[in-house]
């Protein structure tokens, strides 16, 4: 095997912890020797062993003049565990290949340091682009400590989300609703515009086997979500409102219930501010799932990081009907909305088309 | 190789006639004998030689005592051409193997009996759902002397054909644009309302190597296409104008210039009414590019007999951008329209949603 495979390798492990280890990046390691592999590991889940320590305890005393490949740079500070970089040094790896540099500031080259410090050979930036898109959620996270925001919505062919009765159930079909069941399990929020909540009264829960339930975020300015909503209900300590300070004196009845209210100014709130404070709660990520408003103010805002629209092959024709994003003014083609570094995903006769800012 | 290898390469060699034969079929034949292939053809333009003469004028005196395998029921009768049948026996084919019947009522049956009488030994229904969907068009217009109606229409993600004033250049990519050439050669001819000729002035060519433009109809109840359009330009004589009885006295300097004019009553004319006129001129297939109205109404009356939606990642947002369809007035999701059997095709960075009725 070449390098690049056993990067890929390591890329392929970081990739199964996606969705457990937020908001820690997703980092596999992979311990050569003699051209065999002796270790492996990813992180798996968040406050957990690092993939280095998986794949060094693996290898053990073998990993004396081994190489050691790891998707991002090995940690170099005490946080829940020791760190990483001490660990290679210490089981006696003689190089070090690394994907991505660590953007995180208490981190960053450091690693790299102490390791070539202590005589062991790195190389760097092999699979970089890969790894760096991996782990994109905490790479805006930690340099903006804002969620990486991602848009999710189900249209019908002329771009409808509801009727004009609200009626929504279901545009889609079932595999890709359970797309979208792991969408939710991969991000660790979720945010609606509470007419959807009342609309809807959604469960927002990771409907699949082991799935960890999002954070669910609300905007409500006008307090109009019902107390007796699952939102309100649910008992996880998840349920986030963001609505106004002017509705202050309202919000203890909500706060009993064990919901986390954030306070922001005035009525139309920034996507700008509510990433600002849900960043604050060490939310990394936010899957958008509507309504139109919300997905129109965040589109406006440029706030979109990433998307994956859903397209089922139904027609409403009704000019009534509820749109995905209404409020631009439009003259020509030119001036729409391009979205970038597309993909298309085909859900037996569903499509979506996934997005990405970067 | 098999039987089904054969009959699939007899299909494929009856696809090369596609947008050439209409409104005859597309019709392939390969001629076997001992396991090797003697003989191929397939009708290449209308009025040209069937598919049969081909392969068996190549197969020669060899075609005595051999199989031969064609995708539609040779034919009994004199027409542009002698009957295939004949020239079969005549050929001394020991056996003949067919897949789709011939719907035509002038031939149905025959070619096979005439052959059988001849004693020949005949297999009928090899690949023929494959056949049949391949001459749909072919199936439809023999059977109710309307064209087939295939819809094309290019959208953004929210389902606009243009913004409110009218731009439309470009929503889709050159590749999605270059298969709408194609289209416009295998279909015989391309149908638009006359606020789309106002607005666009299209010349309605096939703008390919060796394309054949279609016929271009335009639904005109006002009388509005301009004098000095492209359309009434043409000197090809392949203009055809829909108007109202209301506006015979103004058809003449139309009618000057070439310009075919179909007299329909009243000003709001329905699909059938529309489609049975254009199949009395022997077009057996109409690309239906739009606008919004002529798509509305067509979808209400449900006269779509198949269609291409070509999908591009742009966003408009824009409540007065025009929508694709319009008018319907539907309370539940499940009451919208639902396309069947749906492909998609990828264009690179679009997308696009085939369907068809049957």
């Amino acid at each position: 095997m070449k390098i690049l495979e056993y990067m890929q390798l390591a890329l392929s492990l970081a990739e199964k912890g996606r969705g457990s280890v937020n908001p820690n990046p997703m980092v596999g390691a992979v311990v050569v020797k003699d051209e065999k592999i002796i270790g492996t590991g990813y992180h798996r889940y968040f406050g957990g062993p690092h993939a280095e320590v998986y794949a060094l305890d693996e290898a053990g005393s073998d990993a004396q003049g081994a190489t050691i490949y790891v998707t991002l740079e090995p940690c170099s500070h005490y946080g829940k565990t020791p760190p990483c970089a001490e660990k290679i040094i210490a089981m006696g790896i003689k190089k070090c290949i690394v994907a991505s540099l660590d953007p995180n500031p208490l981190v960053a080259g450091r690693g790299i340091e102490m390791m070539q410090d202590a005589g062991i050979e790195v190389e760097t930036g092999i699979l970089k682009d890969k790894a760096d898109k991996l782990n994109e959620i905490f790479m805006k996270y930690i340099t903006t400590k804002k969620p990486f925001l991602f848009l999710k919505c189900a249209i019908t062919l002329d771009g409808k989300i509801a009727t004009k009765t609200g009626s929504s159930k279901w545009i889609t079909n079932a595999i890709a609703r359970k797309r979208v069941q792991e969408l939710r399990h991969n991000l660790m929020g979720i945010m609606i515009g509470a007419n959807t909540l009342v609309a809807d009264n959604p469960s927002l829960t990771a409907r699949i086997n082991g799935g960890i339930d999002p954070f669910r975020i609300v905007i409500d300015p006008d307090m109009v979500t019902p107390l007796d909503s699952k939102f309100v209900s649910a008992t996880d300590g998840k349920s986030i409102l963001i609505t106004s300070v002017e509705q202050k004196p309202f919000t203890q009845k909500y706060l009993e219930k064990g919901v986390k209210v954030i306070l922001l100014q005035g009525r139309e709130f920034s996507l700008e501010d509510i990433l600002t404070e849900v960043g604050k709660l060490k939310i990394d990520s936010i899957m958008l799932e509507g309504g139109s408003h919300l997905i129109s103010k965040a589109f406006t805002e440029d706030a979109i990081d990433g998307g994956e629209i859903f397209i089922a092959p139904k027609i409403l024709g009704d000019r009534e009907a509820i749109p995905f994003i209404d409020g631009f003014n439009i003259h020509n083609i030119s001036d729409g909305i391009e979205l970038k570094n597309t993909k298309f995903n085909i859900y037996g006769d569903n499509i979506s088309v996934e997005f990405y800012k970067n």
